[in-house]
């Protein structure tokens, strides 16, 4: 039974066709075996405590408990309850009496925890190293590093002996092993899952994060951790809508090509070219945005204030143990000593003018694409110079969380060196969805098998609606179709396309008079009517609002009922504006429409031309 | 001409009934002379100065220049170009070459710099005597401190000298001096107005604020001042509407009975206690809310991180020149060489444990009320014990802008000694159109003077309506209008009745068929149309646009004609939606066409009873 595949969605097949969550323990345990590694691992669980935890959740019921027997893994500066916490050095490790908050969601919902990951010590690191236990191998290719912090919780999951694992993220710890892995790493928007029960790096820019085989799940998991919460001040409500499909025309930010940075790895410099082109083939206009302010707001992580925030969260122990530390974990912490009260705010404000900056850029595109990792290092290389190689990695990682952004980390396909490639899709806080929503496709073009398991890509789950509270749906006739003169007015009010779509059989479709931007008006008739094409945007209320607030006569909006038998609210013309009108129901839509008079327009003009 | 009275309304109509801006300059130079006060003023601009920036404005215009010929005093932290900046330290002074960002747009408005007005060193204290030049006197009774630290702006404010004063406020320097001398002090919402060209004290709580005669010359004032600045990371854009008139219930929350703290001045308390029987008259309901949590966030910033903000402002200058500073001063700020980086975020994260457990309080109530000060303190008292008497009068001011709070210092009354009665409203970022709007009945009810001036309050300016794009109005028709089976959907939005209307005689209104609730269709139409009674209710655009998405077909949402000539969206109904209805349009309206079918009905009943 050790071939049960733990993407969920296969997982959950296997369980409904009978399997019996037994055979799921040992699929673990025996990969785990098979991995013969002792560098993933701080605690493991046994079966018998799996088989325990698996008892208390009553026969499978996936819809009650969405991650009905999951196992997942726990990097261990997480606590779970009953679990030593060591943050990978045991003389700091304590027993926690409960579970993380996040923790405690996941298993509500029916996940079972795997054990304890391996990371560098501290959550301090980008390369997975720094650790006193041994360290992880990387799962794709032994000779590189895994990746850190969340080294451990990276290669059991790229080694298909968790559905996913448990992260954080404060400097790219959830991003960097993913990519070197050739798995998914979703760095959620700061304060999206509560921090509660993790023991603090930076408390103003930790994340917890999740690691998983495909980007369904990541997010799948992600929506069921995601609460504001308590226990965690700087916990957020930060919306986690069910996935929609993506808008077709996105525009993704790229660093300017002079600002990209491979540390001489052409390899990794061809790698994202592909993906970039991957991208353009998805239908996206990249933007070159230039980088600097990036890079240097990511210079103040570890070269200013931010450090002193490590150093406060350990603080106690290294006054009486310092020497238990990792020599390079210890060397940089300690150097927050230093560092005074007023250097921290001096910090906080050159910060603040890099935020106030920079949203003007972040908010000119939809999303960012960048390389998780800027090259691949070897296990020596790293051992030979920790500091320099470590600070690399960090290249297109360090900035994000100190400018509210979130990321995930996604395949994209492999190297020329065979070596795995990675992109990391940046967007601002709260657009969790957005980049999930695209990194499925780029994941699901790649065409790459699993991280290191050699499992093909399970199909998409069917694309979830948007939770009828949350989002307002607009059918939309004419000007703000996609590409239209008007289409501009909605993405201003951050509305997202959600899909193209016809009318019932119902409807006449009028070209008005005396518009200046030209536009249809559509009417529903008692008799006599047909179907018109018409695309489907989303709104929230407030911008639905004002978007209908804005709307001159005679267009209004009312209830339009579509093929497929649903209605959503939509544009519908009062009778009386269409004086002067003209009925172009026989064209099907408006698009059509217009396009046939530029056929005619072009047709006029090179008749002119001739004459 | 020493008789004009500085008020911006009674300003602005002795310029209109034709006295000349240089009466105006010699009223500011005489009343200058009368306080004989040296201490008011650092520097003061001159009457050939005040005439050249008036000749600069061109004619009399209110209208394009709302501030025409307004003169204002700026606290000596706030840069005018040319005239140096002291910050009450003269070995501190520079040139500045510019105008603070708010100082420019007073500028353009109208308002001239009558000056630059003493303060306690470095915007430190909240007494006025931390100055080596001489202390300002209080206006209102000269044994009492001046109160600060924008003790110079609050005393020429309240002696007429000037219409208005910048101050500024990190703990209470906008409020506690307003306070003092019975005038008002609007204290903004933190990065409302710009902080470019401040001396910071606190750069991440540092505010600049406006004192003034009266709240609607603090409001207007505001208003003219307030944007977002690219010149000042920390700036924020926030909404000034034109003041509208308060919702007449509000709910006040106070100090639980035992957190009130007033140092055993019984007359202060019974002046706080008559104030909120003012504010019951206003029809205000009184919440009492347990006050310990307020009090412990304020510690923090004396006790903690944030005088690290204070000494990162003026390290460079502390460092060569330490003897020169007020020695008050130097300890409370050389106080913070000893705090560490990881001390300076620890108290990050307290404050942020306190924004987390306060904010549901916060937003339990609609705005706070709290004594503006606990005590007046008599000059001898402050000098003699420094720290205690100064940290006491924070004791209702510290905690605001930690809490991203905005607060208005408002006049309520004299105590039973005579002395300024005041208290402080309250509420969350961005309600400084609510927290005004309430200060403005506050005010009026007193019945007090001006200040130190003994002039009459001016009548209220006419309140302005929301501005339209804050608001929607929404034309309802039938079922929604006041008293009608669906009215209360209007009122869970929280929508508010604006006004009875009648269409425009472009539309039929009918009966429909097979509705649950009766309901009518209004519809336009190109000829036969009549008027229609209607209710104009208005909303926010989230409530408007969760409204618009749940009516039902055939209604909608278009734009109707207003008899008056305006427009507005509001209920129309589809043509196809009219089979089977009855054309009820010469009822002129719902309620007629209601109200004579109950008659009908009661007359059916009778009938019914007869036989």
């Amino acid at each position: 039974m050790s071939d049960i595949r733990f993407d969920i969605g296969s997982l959950h097949a296997a369980y409904a066709s009978g399997v019996p969550v037994a055979a799921m323990i040992d699929a673990v345990h025996a990969r785990v075996e098979a991995a013969d590694d002792p560098g993933i691992f701080i605690h493991l669980a046994d079966k018998a405590d799996l088989l325990a935890q698996a008892k208390k959740l009553g026969p499978f019921n996936p819809v009650t408990k969405p991650l009905w027997g999951v196992p997942f893994a726990v990097k261990d500066n997480i606590d779970v309850a009953g679990m030593p916490t060591t943050a990978a050095c045991a003389e700091y490790a304590y027993m926690p009496e409960k579970d993380a908050t996040v923790v405690a969601r996941l298993r509500a919902a029916g996940a079972l925890v795997v054990g304890k990951t391996n990371l560098d010590q501290f959550a301090t690191g980008l390369v997975g190293v720094r650790t006193p236990y041994p360290i992880p191998r990387n799962a794709v290719d032994a000779s590189l590093v895994p990746g850190g912090s969340s080294s451990g919780s990276a290669v059991a999951t790229a080694r298909g002996i968790v559905s996913f694992a448990l992260g954080t993220d404060t400097a790219g710890s959830g991003r960097i092993p993913a990519g070197l892995n050739n798995i998914v790493g979703l760095k959620p928007t700061v304060g999206a899952l509560s921090a509660a029960g993790v023991v603090p790096a930076c408390r103003t820019l930790d994340c917890i994060s999740v690691f998983a085989l495909t980007v369904d799940d990541a997010y799948a998991v992600f929506g069921v951790a995601a609460a504001k919460d308590a226990a965690d001040a700087y916990s957020r409500a930060i919306k986690v809508p069910a996935l929609a499909a993506r808008p077709p025309m996105l525009s993704v930010g790229v660093p300017a090509k002079a600002d990209l940075k491979f540390f001489g790895d052409t390899s990794m410099q061809a790698g994202f070219e592909a993906a970039l082109a991957l991208l353009e083939k998805l239908g996206c206009r990249l933007v070159e945005i230039p980088f600097a302010d990036f890079y240097a707001a990511a210079n103040l992580l570890y070269e200013g204030a931010w450090v002193a925030e490590r150093f406060a969260a350990v603080r106690d122990f290294m006054e009486v143990n310092e020497a238990a530390m990792h020599p390079v974990t210890r060397k940089i912490i300690g150097g927050a000593r230093s560092l005074s009260a007023a250097d921290a705010f001096k910090g906080l404000y050159a910060l603040q003018d890099y935020k106030a900056k920079l949203a003007s850029v972040i908010a000119s595109v939809d999303l960012f694409c960048v390389p998780t990792a800027p090259t691949h290092y070897a296990l020596d290389a790293v051992l030979a110079d920790p500091i320099t190689t470590n600070s690399r990695l960090g290249t297109y990682t360090n900035f994000v969380n100190l400018l509210d952004m979130c990321g995930i980390a996604v395949p994209t396909g492999k190297r020329d060196d065979g070596l795995p490639m990675s992109v990391t899709l940046l967007a601002a806080a709260g657009r969790d969805d957005l980049t999930a929503a695209l990194a499925r496709d780029i994941h699901a073009a790649s065409g790459l098998v699993l991280g290191a398991t050699g499992w093909q890509q399970p199909g998409h789950a069917p694309i979830g609606e948007c939770a009828p509270d949350e989002m307002i749906d607009l059918v939309v006739v004419g000007a703000h179709l996609s590409g239209m003169p008007l289409n501009g007015q909605l993405s201003q009010l951050g509305a997202r396309f959600s899909r193209a779509a016809k009318t019932s059989a119902a409807y006449r479709l009028y070209a008005l008079a005396g518009q200046s931007v030209p536009k249809p008006g559509l009417i529903r008739v008692a008799e006599g009517g047909s179907a018109v094409e018409v695309e489907v945007w989303r709104l929230s209320a407030d911008a639905f609002g004002r978007f209908v607030a804005a709307i001159p006569p005679p267009l209004g909006i009312g209830t339009i009922e579509l093929e497929d038998g649903s209605s959503a609210k939509g544009f519908l013309v009062e009778t009386a504006g269409l004086s002067g009108a003209s009925d172009i129901s026989s064209f099907g839509g408006w698009r059509r429409f217009v396009g046939s008079r530029d056929l005619a327009d072009q047709g006029d003009q090179r008749a002119k031309k001739v004459l």
